[in-house]
């Protein structure tokens, strides 16, 4: 599948765009800074992967199948609100954490919406929007040297169908499973709980995730 | 140590009755239905564990050493309002998840606070909330044949040996591990989270909880 990544050239797409290559998809990395995402994407299309990799603007990787958002949360609402018709009849996959930092550290940011996956689908009324991958960690994402993830994805929609498609590419990630996690409407505090595992990784000085127990 | 339960005659209450009984705390478990606590405690009383189970009233058990609160949150502002005096100085556990639920599932109740915590802060100046307990499944708590529980407690506060006393608390959950994960003004998101878990255990047929992955 060709996947386009919203400001894929930050940590959390450069990870997803290593892993997604590896899995067999073609990436197109999108970006304000044109030339940075060709450099960026460079590094990831001569590693090897069975997927390419290439660079573009943002606009140009909203014309991939599939768009996965990975912009901070202060330029999230404008950079969709000028996508509308390339995004229009896609699964936009959001994984925007509306963090806030002051000196105690992270907090949530209040979103008007709920969340930003419910801003994104106020902002993208013909879109599927699709919350996904806030919490695997960008560091070990994009360290080829990891080959099994203890991390599951949450995964959180109203279309089946489209969370379906999402938990898939999820699991594609080696060791990661994706789990449908509820609707749209519970995102908010599966954006906001990035903010608790940044506290863990403070204390504990980690890179943590989290993993659903129970048999599923 | 001697550990009190607000509402401890639902679910949550009795399954942790029977872990900290299991573990060597003496238990007192309040309810407004006072022949109905001495009733349930003196099931676990029998069950030949290291430390007592008694039933009594919210305020006897308001009296104990460390306080935890599993009320439903409908309940929760005007119990521990009526609670101050016997609640000061102490530190009291906060388990509460204020959710709603409709025809599409659970979803976070919005709380003014930010969350029940940091409500029952507001309400208790002089006692040290700590949220904790939201995720253990109930159902596993209180099964006597469990005895390796997959889940771990993220535990939220703003004191750090009150933090680390909750945590002792948690470990003692055969198989969990007590984990900071946080200030108090980041526990919202960890009680809404309970609704994603909901409707993980209502897709898959599981009884869900969270571990922390990473080195900790």
């Amino acid at each position: 599948m060709k996947v386009g990544i919203l400001g894929g050239t930050g940590p959390q797409g450069r990870g997803l765009a290593r892993r997604l290559a590896a899995a067999g998809h073609d990436v197109l990395i999108g970006s304000r800074d044109v030339e940075r995402a060709d450099r960026i994407a460079a590094e990831y299309d001569d590693a090897g992967y069975s997927g390419w990799v290439a660079g573009g603007s943002n606009s140009e990787a909203a014309g991939a199948e599939l768009v996965i958002i990975t912009v901070p949360y202060h330029g999230h609402a404008e950079l969709l609100a000028s996508l509308t018709t390339e995004l229009a009849g896609k699964i936009v996959v959001d994984c925007v954490n509306p963090l806030g930092f002051d000196e105690k550290g992270p907090f949530q940011l209040l979103v008007a919406a709920g969340s930003a996956a419910q801003e994104a689908q106020q902002l993208l009324p013909e879109s599927t929007v699709i919350a996904a991958f806030h919490h695997v960690s960008a560091v070990l994402l994009d360290d080829p040297t990891v080959d099994d993830f203890p991390d599951d994805v949450l995964v959180l929609g109203d279309d089946r169908d489209a969370v379906a498609v999402v938990c898939e590419l999820a699991t594609a990630i080696p060791g990661a499973r994706g789990i449908y996690a509820g609707r749209l409407r519970n995102a908010g505090q599966v954006e906001a709980l990035t903010a608790n595992l940044i506290a863990i990784n403070r204390r504990y000085k980690t890179h943590a995730g989290i993993a659903v127990t129970g048999e599923l």
